[in-house]
């Protein structure tokens, strides 16, 4: 077949979303459950069931996006963030349920893999994708593949014993801490009282307001730094920004970074390198788990 | 042959050092020259001198470490720091000079390639290796090979808008600014005046003196934070130390460092990962260059 369907998986928090994906990443068909809280049994059931909705279609791979790291050799999933999966072999499980070449990859790994292959990323070699929402992920692309390891963009390091992360991270001065929808709550609560929040920090410093704005632009200037580590440390083509805060933000976030990128990259990042927004939003979770599928797919033929 | 014998040049900024180097990363002959500072045309020259010396053994390939960025994709040296060469196909000339296989690899990459084969990373899968010296350098290995990129370790920004760096950076507060050799000159400097240097802040820190272990210990706990950065993007199994000032320094810096990293990184790297000291010292350039020859020579079997 020229053309194989996949099927996508994305495992969020609260909701498991699945759909068949063709091979230009087009969204054929789609749904949703909630994640079951109680148990890794009834998560497993509920990603049967996710799956097997789609199965009338003459699929040929399923491919999950999911919140945890894998192990690196093995690919065993470690621990997931607010799902109850844990030490456990996924891919395994689905394929021997299905009897379909499966690829599973971390959630925020997968998005950047559809950011690469059908988003802002397209044709190049080498890409940084961050994701602020709630918290900052990230994905990376190293010379033409998808780097498979932690690639946690959000905790790296911007202001030594800075503000602390939130939930199981220990670690102060994160750029999620600093730079995030969590972030951006904050702020708007230090201005305006425990009624505002990210969006409305946003709306206003779009409206003129000059608090707002320099809040957004101080959270600019942090990530442009955090950027300007990974210019240092990759070279990529392109940076691109995601992220329902990341999206909302724009240019009130991307300006200011693009002015801390050049102070902060070594030549000639300094003058080349760009950030840009994604352009999957919402669905790049769930393209990016059934490209996944796909790679499991060609490793298979 | 079974364990052939390459040529390695280490190219630094004052001095270009060359030597045979056996399959078992052995020097069985090295030599030294001033760096020329006049023209590539002379750098060039005595780069050529510096292999040549070295032919009548039977050699089966050369490789160079260079401090200068290498374009990614094509290899072609982009800017040397602190040695007259630019914009050039190094490996094109030694290649169609020689007629022998030949490599050439950032210096500092190719040192990690010397502590991952025969030093401290022995084994290992995933590898950080960072070089203090007056400036800091280092390289990655990923998933059992070395990343080609830049993995300027050294330019990660730290503490955003902290102290600026020297020379061609133009950030702040990156790791290279804060905790180098560098950077504890600076610190000795503002303790005792405008005589003392690294080495006095490490031998009085050793001494029990209390100021130089506070300034120690702080530049300790910078570097761990840099650590957990480093760990939170690569989930390396190891991240090793090395360069002059690293060495000297030993657990005055890497024993804040780890107590720093325990709070940075993610889970499960936080409790497993560990930092120790580079094993192969000043020979480390010379080694390294010999295996990216050695790398060549595979590639051209």
């Amino acid at each position: 077949m020229s053309t194989p369907l996949v099927i996508g998986v994305d495992v969020g928090g609260t909701t498991i979303r699945s759909g068949v994906v063709d091979a230009a990443g087009r969204i054929l068909r789609s749904g949703a459950c909630d994640t079951p809280e109680r148990s890794q049994e009834a998560v497993l059931a509920a990603l049967e069931g996710a799956i097997r909705a789609f199965l009338s279609d003459p699929i040929a791979a399923v491919g999950l996006g999911v919140p945890s790291h894998l192990e690196r050799g093995t690919g065993r999933l470690l621990q997931a963030t607010n799902v109850a999966l844990a030490d456990l072999d996924l891919e395994a499980f689905v394929r021997e349920r299905f009897g379909l070449p499966v690829g599973v990859e971390n959630d925020a790994n997968a998005a950047a893999l559809a950011e690469w292959k059908l988003g802002a990323g397209r044709g190049l070699s080498t890409l940084v994708v961050l994701t602020l929402g709630t918290g900052v992920g990230g994905g990376l692309v190293l010379d033409g593949h998808l780097y498979r390891g932690w690639a946690e963009l959000g905790h790296v390091v911007v202001q030594v014993d800075g503000p602390p992360c939130q939930g199981a991270c220990t670690g102060r001065g994160h750029l999620e801490a600093l730079v995030s929808g969590t972030a951006a709550d904050r702020a708007a609560r230090e201005l305006w009282g425990a009624d505002a929040d990210a969006r409305l920090l946003v709306e206003r410093a779009q409206q003129g307001d000059g608090a707002a704005q320099a809040r957004m632009a101080q959270m600019g200037h942090i990530l442009g730094a955090a950027v300007g580590s990974f210019a240092n440390l990759f070279d990529p083509d392109l940076v691109v920004v995601g992220g329902g805060f990341g999206i909302a933000a724009g240019d009130l976030l991307l300006e200011p970074a693009r002015a801390a990128l050049r102070r902060e990259a070594l030549a000639p990042a300094r003058e080349r390198l760009d950030i840009v927004p994604a352009e999957l939003g919402p669905d790049a979770g769930l393209v990016g788990a059934a490209l996944v599928g796909r790679e499991a797919l060609e490793r298979a033929a």
